[in-house]
């Protein structure tokens, strides 16, 4: 087998993730071959629909039914993984550039073994045992010092870039710190050091206490779309206590979440008609785990606009829609 | 009518717009209403089209053809501007928040008066005229002191964002720095305060000598794939001489550049079969024009693969092509 490669790019100081196992060729982005249907799997066909447990690379973990025999929750390598724990994690020079080999980890988990199950839709014990599932994982992985960071996030819908249908997250575990990640830190440091206090913190003080963009509160969680947002209908679910690292969630945040995502998830389902989204759980980098200045929050961001060339060359969104009246529509 | 808003994003620092000619009612979102087709207008209604002159809303600039009567490029207003020229640069508190209204100038290029024509199949002149257009309106509107940025790009195909097939380009001019291009200049200050040369410069020479991801060259340009492109056939189009600012471009550099723009325009035509992509033309803001360590260059990004939640979570891509295999497929 090729071996991973991971390479930096020498401008933005962003890596570049090159895996073998999902490389195409060439001709396969040939705009006819492109435009192929890759979702709408059958569910006899589906390698995350029970009974197709043979066609699993490995499973890492399951989780039990709350509320019938056997798992609602499985945890197993993707059969196409960006990174993979094999490799190594050493920095290589390639002429003037940088490049690393492609040390990492990326699971997929299986929220449901129901083929036609959604976390819009599944009962919320399930939706607990979904955040459950992420929480046992994450640490577990962040257990290897190697293991820098994890990025756990959920890909609805083909725009949204989901080749399956099968109701499913991925976790991916990265031996090094994304650049982005980086700024962010830092610009979070620089508002420390001037306030002494978590940009997000203050965020979400504002956010709760101004009410305009607020989506869904409980006890312990509050969430809104922000005040600059990227996209329309874009919303943060927010930990009231300050807490930088996912994998500090207690028992009772674990299920204030379930409930506040699918909330919000069904939300958007209902008024939006079940669109295309990502999500992600933002947290904090190895080493930052304990930082005064980070703070976890999950984002959701419907893809029903298209980024283009000015996105591309600015890094500046345009938004066609106002926060506060998207906030006012999920509201009514 | 109701005035355009720029936010910054607390988080990251960077810029959101709200165009108020772009908003949407937000049950305009819907999956089933978003699924419409908004591409494919007929040539009888397109605004960009000879004899619908009257549908424009201001011209600029017009560019005559060099071998028929009448125009080859317009520039005219954006009919739904982003940012418009009637607003100031005053920066406001929202709360704890930052915003300015929207200032700038959002123009459309047209590229031909044929509906049909494409940049890859145009008689050479046209695109030299096409490039001769970019650079008066750059040159012209960055006379103004308080325009500090503009970003000229192009999008083709739906995918890619368009949402008229007549050929065009568009520029989006700003009252303000994107911290995405800060970051990018602070990275090559850095480089440059430590080897005293241009990044950029470094990344050409060594591809030009190395030659593994070289597309096209003539005298003034490299087309090149870079090591770490973002995406499949990511191609990056530089200048041999030190220049920060597209505006600083030479007569022959101008007629060089349409070479090798085409050149490569109608490589991805015919190997990928006509993709969608968008091109960027990244240079310098006002005030860096006369730096050392900047460089413009031209970035071509097809649109062949969709990034999902790792990207938005982590900002690095996962790309399945590497760079030296899209170069061989191209030059094969």
């Amino acid at each position: 087998m090729q071996s991973g490669q991971i390479r930096l790019n020498k401008v933005t100081k962003e890596w570049v993730i090159y895996a073998p196992s999902r490389r195409k060729r060439p001709q396969d982005f040939q705009q006819k071959s492109h435009n192929k249907q890759t979702s709408g799997i059958l569910s006899r066909d589906c390698p995350f629909c029970p009974g197709n447990e043979h066609k699993a690379e490995r499973i890492f973990l399951e989780m039990p039914s709350r509320h019938h025999k056997g798992w609602q929750t499985r945890v197993v390598l993707n059969k196409f993984p960006a990174l993979t724990p094999d490799e190594d994690r050493e920095r290589s020079k390639e002429g003037i550039y940088l490049m690393m080999p492609g040390y990492g980890q990326h699971e997929v988990i299986i929220e449901s073994p129901d083929h036609h199950q959604d976390l819009a839709t599944m009962p919320i014990e399930d939706v607990e045992t979904v955040i459950e599932t992420y929480h046992k994982r994450y640490v577990t992985l962040m257990q290897a010092h190697k293991n820098m960071m994890a990025i756990i996030f959920r890909n609805h819908g083909m725009k949204a870039g989901a080749s399956l249908s099968h109701p499913h997250s991925q976790m991916i575990v990265t031996g090094m710190v994304p650049q982005n990640i980086r700024v962010r830190e830092q610009e979070a440091q620089r508002y420390y050091d001037q306030w002494q206090r978590c940009v997000y913190c203050d965020i979400l003080e504002f956010e709760q206490h101004h009410r305009r963009r607020v989506i869904a509160e409980n006890e312990s969680f509050l969430a809104f779309i922000p005040f600059a947002a990227d996209v329309p209908f874009e919303t943060w679910i927010m930990p009231k206590e300050h807490e930088a690292d996912f994998g500090s969630i207690s028992a009772i945040e674990k299920s204030h979440f379930a409930l506040i995502l699918k909330n919000v998830l069904t939300r958007l389902y209902d008024k939006l008609s079940d669109p295309d989204y990502n999500y992600v759980i933002n947290t904090a980098a190895r080493y930052k785990a304990e930082e005064p200045q980070i703070h976890w929050y999950c984002q959701i961001s419907p893809r029903l606009t298209t980024p283009a060339g000015f996105e591309l060359g600015s890094g500046i969104s345009i938004n066609p829609s106002l926060p506060e009246i998207d906030a006012d529509f999920l509201n009514s």
